[in-house]
């Protein structure tokens, strides 16, 4: 481990589901330390969460500002609105709390506009002022650059992708509607397609790595039985990525992009959806022969994309309040 | 007509598939001279459309720079790649074209994203660094702002929101896909969406209005009789406001912005169509109880928007210079 502390110690964390994962970057913006913990659940996980964050921080010796990823709505003055994933987190002032507690300055932000800003200023979108990058987890996040501004929106919850609507006849979401891209192109999209295609004994191959239960198959059993050659797992991920491509092309209609990344859990798999993704993409995209065709990347920094965002968020606020 | 002549007067045309709409601007943004001219159609239109624009430029006293909106994509470099509804015209450098015959400077953009410099700079959306613009017109177009920064996009062709695919299994588009916005929210949306109302000898004062042909029903028809009163004409109204919202609640997911401006053809029956759309947004939106919701209103300069903001679209380019 690298022994740079000071100002030119960067650290950040990211706060998931089950577990807080923590970095530390020197001044080139390598990765010098990282420490994971297990997010705190249930009754009374704000102080303990807290102290979760203060323990990750300290043990990566930030001695000047830290940077925090939370999954879920956060103000552009860092109050975590919502987190659906993290016990009775509601209107919670992560940054004031976590700052008191250790006596440096901390920033927050949403994960996925942290992992935008790790792959924009250190990974696949360097030198690009024109960004859209989506996770896809569980289900999607998402954020963006625009004309080499991060882009937050009115209230800071700019690129919630997972929730634009793109099948108002199709299945019902968790947050009310029906239809949301995320419903088909994230994790749980996937292990839904492949439980839809093995109705009536198919699917065989991805079946029996699910134990012989269809309703158990999950987007990993597909995964395997992928790499193994299987044509019908390979016709689900060709499915699921046309999903995938009609929401980026959506995006790049609206935004038109340089380059899109995409990060979360499924980049770890890149090499079976990247081709599928961008041979839709080129199908879907409007007017594509009118156009340079933005790039189609994974991110770079993988599981770390949060973290590494979040180390990068006080030396950003410290830009922006410097224009 | 108000005698400002000079760099304080600024003239700027909107080419439209019919007319080439043309106003020149006081220093206060105030319209002291509109001209209006057929769009040339047919072969050679390139040249006779130079002609076009340079009479209504010469007629509005243009005599230091003169700005034109064209309905289609526009690179960053300002040449028209492509414009359906403008006979013959691709990869026409608008620009330096008028510019020669001129002896001024010119710049050119796509016509939505001229409305909303219009809205933004002089209109409904003074004063916001985040903004939406949907023009709902035969077809959708749109143009954002970001940050306080009018975004174009990488290949300049950002805001095309009307091949945005909210319904894949929904009507072909003339762009050779299923289910894209402006199928349903625009103009012929209407049309389309009262048509399939009146299946059945349903819809009948609407019907009456477009001369006893349930085929031959437009959107003004729609209009007559729901300002009449009637409640089957209002349902379509308000199916057709329900499309409306659907595609501002994925735009509202994505940029979060501050407030949405509705132009187009559709803006001079606003007073139809505001209150239901604010409600089915309010509907739509993800997560409405924890944010504040962007406003929704209609276009303060109507069918001169695009005329307006053409105008306004040298003194951006210089201001971008010197950033």
């Amino acid at each position: 481990m690298n022994p740079v502390v000071g100002p030119s110690r960067r650290v950040g964390i990211d706060v998931g589901g089950t577990k807080a994962q923590g970095v530390a970057l020197d001044a080139d913006g390598a990765v010098v330390a990282t420490v994971q913990r297990p997010t705190p659940r249930g009754d009374g996980s704000l102080d303990s969460l807290i102290e979760t964050l203060a323990s990750i921080a300290t043990e990566l010796e930030a001695t000047h500002s830290a940077g925090v990823g939370v999954p879920g709505l956060v103000t552009r003055n860092g109050v975590l609105r919502a987190a659906p994933n993290l016990d009775g987190v509601a209107d919670f002032a992560i940054g004031p709390a976590l700052s008191d507690r250790l006596g440096l300055a901390v920033s927050v932000d949403n994960d996925a506009t942290c992992a935008t800003l790790a792959e924009w200023r250190l990974g696949a979108a360097t030198g690009c002022d024109d960004v859209v990058l989506v996770t896809l987890g569980t289900g999607i996040g998402g954020g963006l650059v625009a004309d080499g501004v991060l882009h937050r929106g009115a209230n800071g919850f700019a690129g919630e992708f997972g929730h634009m609507v793109i099948d108002p006849r199709g299945p019902r979401c968790p947050c009310g509607r029906r239809g949301c891209w995320e419903r088909y192109a994230s994790g749980s999209g996937l292990a839904m397609l492949a439980r839809e295609a093995a109705v009536g004994h198919r699917l065989h191959d991805v079946v029996r790595h699910a134990g012989g239960d269809a309703q158990a198959v999950r987007g990993e059993h597909v995964q395997i039985a992928a790499r193994e050659g299987d044509t019908e797992a390979l016709a689900v991920i060709d499915d699921f990525a046309r999903w995938v491509a009609l929401g980026l092309s959506n995006l790049t209609n609206a935004f038109d992009p340089e380059v899109v990344v995409l990060g979360g859990g499924l980049a770890a798999a890149a090499d079976l959806y990247l081709d599928p993704i961008r041979r839709w993409f080129g199908e879907l995209l409007y007017q594509p022969h009118l156009r340079q065709i933005p790039r189609i990347e994974f991110a770079k920094w993988g599981p770390l994309a949060g973290a590494v965002g979040a180390a990068l968020l006080p030396e950003l606020e410290a830009e922006t309040a410097r224009r």
